[in-house]
């Protein structure tokens, strides 16, 4: 029995499908610049061909926001300082290619790597993949292809990069990898394609062989390499009862959110593109909390036409059914960039030119969108939002452009629904601190949890030196949440929350405690929320909330929660 | 008649001084490897010293802040990269120095002036500043030295380099540029040298002789250029007035801070060194409220050693004669870096490791400035205060540490005074909307407004592109203010300010409404302030903050107090 990390919950019982990787020897050899020149443009389109395929394939399973890390990759082999940097590098030292793309990728690795900070750590994991990539294909070996799968299996591999994830197919029953962490990419996808994952699993790759018999409990965090019959058979009846907890959530699907004495809340999902509609709605969604429409714009390599986003607000629009769909404007910039879009340097991007101070700046952007939203609005519910608002003339300006591209709609004798919803992300402190100001003018709000916690506390949380300040249960942010709901209250409209914290075990009580109207969360948080809030009595919860608002610390707060409903 | 923008506030008539920088021609030419790298290390050498000798000159008249420029010069011209890239330019093209030296020189002007960003811009002024000496010395040509002017004069020039206003002297009534805005280097130091000044005065330099006749009216920013007897005559009457004005203040340099209704409050002053001391004391600082420890570090090659630190405190305490001194812990990093200790590179160093997150995890730093004001603690009155705190854990933490040192020093047999206080800076969203917890356990609290409005805002006020949400008087900054007041006074303690609102016209009847006990500004600006607080009534000024508490945005708060204290 081997001991890792349990990052995607699950029992699996299966062969191995060991997956080994070609071990690429670099060799440094003199050679002739226009041959070598020659093989590595073949081969860097080769590689390119090869992510455009994994993407293809991938793509009926993964949503865009998941499809994103291979726009990312082909981005980077079309780069023409890459390319460039080891054309100059065969020309000027007359070596082989192979050497001169090993060279280059270890610098721009290095350089990554170098930066404390988990966004550069990941793009070094991007350039290691390509490279990889392009390496392999230069030197003739292949890359195992795992969507080649074709009995039940757990793959058990040293790490699986973006491209080995993207690749699983039906028959992937779960995987082991030796490295990683539940925020590694690999953990994130097992999440996401619901199978069993253990990461962190040091030693598992020598451990088996290709074939054996293993038992995956991704609930305890255990790998067995051939099991005698007694420990497959009690595996079995775990694997038994984890599909009986999971279908008795199922059973909840078409059920009321609502306490146990009578309060309504909505439960909603979050979603990237049309495609995780489907998602939505097998969880028991009862509408869409926050459409995150930037995949539009960094998934193409231009911005969208407004015919192009029209048809994908229909889609989802159509495909929720008369559901609520709540769709936040174009929020990029800080560490969200586009190809095809040049934004200006900055010393923090976190604090700079995003989201809507960018759409207010650029209103030709803007107006696009909202023009298609509007067009779209007759074919659902349709629910607005502005990302990043921090001052009541912000969210008046975007408003008046709203109304402005309504009424020429209009006249331009284009159908339009009478009851589209304007509201705001509430994200940025300032924006919690004047709720009840802003809930004078806009129709709604939707509390960002990530960025109001990264506000609010100072910290990026990408940042390593300073994630232990990622508080979600710190009293000052209870009380910027309370401050939001309030404020909505105070004029009738209505809070929703779209960050993490939405779907989260502990916070659910104190946000029902709150009043807050509408969760919104990953599709497959959404049947245990429903599980949760029909277990929870809204009286107590607020008497729960009140409490806990008066707290000094988070772990104060936190053990308040936990003697309150773990009980 | 000229018209330009008053930066610093004063009436001046006096003789032209011309300044009129050497032009620097470069050709480039072959050379000898050798010779010309022998010349420019030796031109190397005089451009430092020449520095050292310009920073030595200044140390006199300016306060550590404003000598940190000259820092930043002699760290570049230090900076064996810098140097290494000019030596290797000289030797693989061959070619004369200064040569090398101005396409170096421009190549990292154009790299920082591209970063559309205040801080990186002010870099590239140093490098022009540096590199621009560093070639004069090349060419021998002498850059003419404003310290020996000899008798009253007003300064008129392109423009004034950082080096130049250091060597202004006694005799230098104001001065008049051609370029430059109310936030360039040159106004700055003008405010700080007390003296008149016109900047951003098109077509100044070629309107004027050496020796011509000149009136400077630096409150309407109008440059006259020989100006009959008349004309003189009317303007010594509105220097004359000025001054009264400016006497006339002086007399309330002893008088309390007292509203008209009899509510008394404290103005102190912000220093950065010993030196400062004086300033706050001539200007009527009833106190320190903020003294930046940052430049006993950021002013030194290593770490200030506990002695090192004890004087510098101690000098400080004692120069107050027992009136309050609020010393900040170290506040390093963000922008403010140090030549001795590497920072980690992240993509948001605002959100970052700095101030009390780097003293919490470098305890050792900590922990020898601790011992150091503890030991100087017995000289006057002494307030420390924690910079960057959000959350109750972090404040504890401090404390403890700040106890086990007072502890231990008393076991050492040392002296301590039983009085200090221990407060924190109240500057992140988190602490304002807990301030009522964080009062159970600080002593006091002091509003840091340039970073509160920062993060409350979510945005980089150094970055142009979001710099129209530095708003000090939007409602939601305003209310943070307010929480944090009344958390103080909720537990009894005291509330002060030492952003740059305290001292602010518009924003003073508000703070004086909302309760604020201590307000701290630069020295100039408190007599200005006291004769403000002299005339309002407490009990009005409450009305007035009750009613922009509760209004939507900037606009309308700014509208409001101007309506009541303008009248």
């Amino acid at each position: 029995m081997l001991k890792g990390i349990a990052a995607s919950s699950g029992v699996a019982i299966a062969k191995v499908y060991k997956l080994v990787q070609p071990t690429v020897e670099i060799v440094k050899k003199d050679a002739d610049p226009a041959v070598e020149v020659e093989s590595f443009n073949k081969a860097l389109e080769k590689t390119k061909a090869d992510i455009e395929m994994i993407k293809e394939r991938a793509s009926a399973r993964l949503s865009e926001e998941e499809l994103a890390v291979f726009d990312a990759h082909l981005m980077m082999a079309s780069d023409p300082d890459f390319a460039g940097q080891i054309i100059a590098m065969i020309e000027n030292e007359k070596v082989n290619a192979e050497y001169a793309a090993d060279c280059v990728s270890n610098q721009t690795v290095a350089m990554f790597e170098a930066m404390d900070n988990d966004y550069f750590r990941e793009r070094a994991a991007d350039v290691k993949d390509v490279t990889y990539r392009l390496k392999c294909n230069l030197l003739g070996l292949n890359i195992p292809d795992l969507s080649l799968m074709s009995e039940d299996s757990i793959v058990v591999a040293h790490d699986l990069t973006p491209s080995d994830t993207a690749q699983l197919n039906e028959y992937a029953k779960g995987f082991a990898t030796a490295i990683g962490g539940r925020t590694s990419h690999s953990a994130i996808m097992a999440r996401s394609l619901e199978v069993p994952a253990v990461v962190g699993c040091a030693g598992v790759l020598e451990a088996v062989n290709h074939g054996d018999m293993l038992i995956l409990d991704a609930l305890a965090g255990e790998v067995f390499v051939n099991p005698d019959a007694e420990t497959i058979k009690k595996y079995e009846e775990k694997a038994k009862a984890y599909a009986e907890e999971k279908a008795a959530l199922q059973i909840l699907k078409d059920a009321k959110s609502i306490t146990t004495d009578g309060h309504e809340v909505e439960l909603a999902g979050n979603i990237g593109n049309a495609k995780d509609v489907e998602g939505v709605l097998n969880n028991g969604g009862e509408g869409v909390g926050l459409f995150r429409t930037e995949f539009l714009y960094m998934d193409a390599d231009h911005f969208p036409t407004e015919d192009e986003q029209f048809a994908a607000y229909k889609e989802v629009l159509e495909g929720m059914g008369g559901r609520k769909v709540v769709v936040r404007t174009l929020d990029i910039g800080g560490d969200k960039k586009l190809s095809y879009f040049t934004f200006p340097e900055e010393m923090n991007p976190f604090l700079g030119y995003r989201a809507i101070r960018l759409c207010l700046d650029r209103t030709d952007i803007f107006r696009t969108q909202l023009r298609a939203l509007i067009r779209a609005s007759i074919y659902g519910r349709l629910c607005i939002m502005f990302p990043m608002i921090a001052t009541v003339d912000e969210f008046r300006q975007a408003k008046a452009i709203f109304n402005e591209e309504k009424e020429n709609l209009i006249k331009e004798g284009v159908q339009v629904a009478d009851n589209i919803e304007v509201g705001m992300m509430v994200e940025i402190p300032a924006a919690a601190v004047n709720a009840d100001n802003f809930a004078k003018e806009a129709d709604f709000f939707s509390i960002g949890t990530n960025d109001l916690i990264q506000y609010s506390m100072a910290a990026d949380r990408m940042s390593e030196n300073v994630s232990y300040l990622y508080q979600p249960y710190n009293p000052s942010i209870l009380r910027l949440v309370n401050m939001t709901i309030q404020g909505a209250h105070k004029e009738g409209k209505w809070a929703g929350m779209c960050g993490e914290m939405a779907g989260e075990p502990y916070a659910v009580p104190l946000l029902l405690g709150m009043g807050l109207d509408e969760f919104s969360m990953s599709a497959t948080s959404i049947l245990p929320a429903r599980k949760m809030v029909n277990n929870l009595s809204k009286k107590e919860m607020e008497k729960l909330a009140e409490e806990a608002l008066k707290l000094s610390t988070a772990e104060e707060v936190l053990e308040l929660v936990k003697k309150t409903v773990d009980k």
